[in-house]
């Protein structure tokens, strides 16, 4: 590699805010970057040095656009499986490996795998149908996830009462016992080629519940130390038995009783994350390169308290974004706002994201419940 | 403005290593920038929305390109400044003002201007060939540095005897008393539309003597309080002397006995400022987008000591780039490596910067000069 990473063609799947900041990160590091997106607006359109509009699920789409890089990642896991596993064997470095991102696309196979390697986990049932889930008779209330193509809450339904069966996904799903937690937190860990493996500081997530979307992200965590020694471990535990190649998000919850069970996985930077890039000495953008590279892993020491909000298109509005509020946040100090590039808002629509740090946890969660009331998505 | 930054259209003049760190930062103001360079290669090339290769210093290009934007700014001083006039009567905000770059452009109006506004300088006489150069009878040694287009330490001259009046620039220039100075020193100020004035701590310079470029940055400064306010107060002055919009670097040297005098003004990022990345809580590149876009400045506090190294072409290599010694870097925390994106190193070109940052004075200093033998651009 003459120029550092700029000879090596680097492809990621998906142009949106994730790859956006992938990009933000890349170019410190010379890299040479091309994006696929079915969006011919998507955010890292004009940050690249080819974009190509097309399909992220079609084979050949893929295949063709995976042929013209050395290394392929992605920023989302809805890709074609297939076709990164044929680039994968033609001798394309693909990371996340493409057998991973199988895995994680099915979360009854996510699921199996944490039996296998006994990751606590909620209890649950593989269910194949509507009809399937009726006849299980399981006790009211429960939670069906589809095991494919679920995303920021979506492919989630809770079903509290048999009445609540007639609108329940028909089609394949798992179905979990209705965890009461006391806490959504997530670990990011990060491994390259070499094995190397390092986490970031473990993180409280608070929920938007009509969204289902993370509204409230808190860097690091104050839970008890064994807890987050537990999370910790639990993270390298799982990028091991993987062998992943890149970051990987763990989410968890922490049940009123005290005991973590993995809920999910993420094989590529996460919203859990975002905080990283002023809150911690690395980024989690920085760190998937860095692993992708194969690159010594950075330091990801959390530099004060950060927390996180997701600016989230306001209820009611559609059309071309309007942002209200950004300069009463610019004039707060350690107040740092992302956009993303997005030309139009719908409710709930990710539109940016504010860090706020502080060297104090409750001051910087006031400013961020500030910051929240303050700037707001309209049209 | 609907969007945010994103229905601006903004013009950058060069589209080099500034330009390039500049749309890092303004990524996250979902900016829309387009980019006038003479190279098709340039840095910045395909990191915008639009990239034009042409020339900065022909009056129809720079106009042609302006009339397509709404604000102008630049990352390098040698611009067709008629043609920024020109578009700055016609309505397109040109930050920093024409009449700043001009004055800039030609280092006698900024002594001018120093005089005019009792800003301490060294004692400087206006020449207009090497024939009033010879006449003039001037004690040896003295500095002769042209008028117009030095950059990068070239058209800087050292007379040290009358041997040298032969090789002296035949061309308008200025000369200056030999200054004996104890340290080269920097403060960047910021100043947006609405007045409010920002510095950021003042930082020392120290220069490689053979390419005169700045070699090791060392911020904050730790010189006597009362130097550093006056610095300060100086960066100041003239910021709001010129009434500028946008950042500017002033230069300045402590004299051996204890004088500040004001070498040189740059009105855009400047070298001396990119330590601000990573080793203060805003960066100059954020801080030049708040103030053209008249937002408030951002909090300027230094986050520990940081130390700037500049990774220059090493001598004797031309070609292709390569890069020695950056995984080791990688090891060490707090150690932040940025690459421009340019394909051929030659002797002293500026080809990346790298940042350490430590709770430790000498302990940042210690790790760049391990940094600054470790790492090696050749070909």
């Amino acid at each position: 590699m003459k120029s550092f990473y700029g000879d090596l063609r680097v492809g990621i799947l998906g142009g949106g805010q994730l790859g956006r900041m992938l990009i933000q990160e890349a170019i410190s590091y010379n890299t040479n970057i091309r994006v696929l997106d079915p969006d011919p607006d998507a955010p890292s359109k004009n940050l690249c040095d080819k974009f190509v509009a097309g399909s992220l699920t079609d084979f050949d789409t893929v295949y063709n656009f995976g042929k013209q890089t050395d290394l392929l990642t992605i920023e989302i896991e809805k890709v074609n499986v297939d076709a990164l596993q044929q680039l994968e064997d033609e001798g394309v470095l693909v990371y996340p490996q493409p057998r991973i991102i199988r895995l994680i696309q099915d979360k009854g196979l996510q699921k199996e795998f944490f039996k296998q390697n006994d990751i606590p986990t909620s209890p649950f049932q593989l269910i194949a149908s509507k009809e399937a889930l009726k006849s299980a008779a399981i006790p009211f209330p429960f939670i069906q996830k589809l095991r494919k193509d679920g995303y920021d809450g979506r492919g989630v339904y809770k079903v509290k009462s048999k009445a609540d069966l007639e609108t329940a996904f028909d089609a394949p799903s798992i179905v979990e016992e209705w965890v009461d937690f006391e806490k959504e937190i997530a670990v990011i860990v990060a491994r390259n080629e070499k094995g190397d493996i390092k986490t970031f500081p473990c993180v409280e997530m608070e929920f938007n519940a009509e969204a289902n979307l993370v509204e409230f992200l808190i860097s690091p965590s104050t839970l008890p130390v064994e807890v987050l020694k537990q999370a910790d471990q639990l993270a390298i535990q799982i990028a091991e038995a993987l062998k992943i190649i890149g970051v990987l998000a763990v989410e968890m919850f922490l049940t009123k009783d005290g005991h973590l069970l993995v809920n999910e996985l993420a094989p590529r930077p996460h919203n859990s994350g975002h905080h990283s890039i002023e809150g911690n000495l690395t980024s989690q953008f920085e760190q998937h390169l860095r692993a992708i590279f194969n690159l010594p892993l950075g330091d990801t020491t959390a530099i004060g308290h950060a927390v996180m909000i997701n600016l989230l298109g306001e209820k009611g509005y559609e059309g071309l974004a309007e942002y209200e509020g950004i300069e009463e946040l610019l004039k707060q100090p350690r107040t740092y706002v992302h956009l993303y590039g997005k030309k139009f808002t719908k409710p709930f629509r990710k539109m940016g994201h504010v860090t706020i740090v502080d060297d104090n946890r409750e001051e910087a969660i006031a400013k961020a419940r500030w910051a929240q009331k303050t700037i707001r998505v309209k049209v």
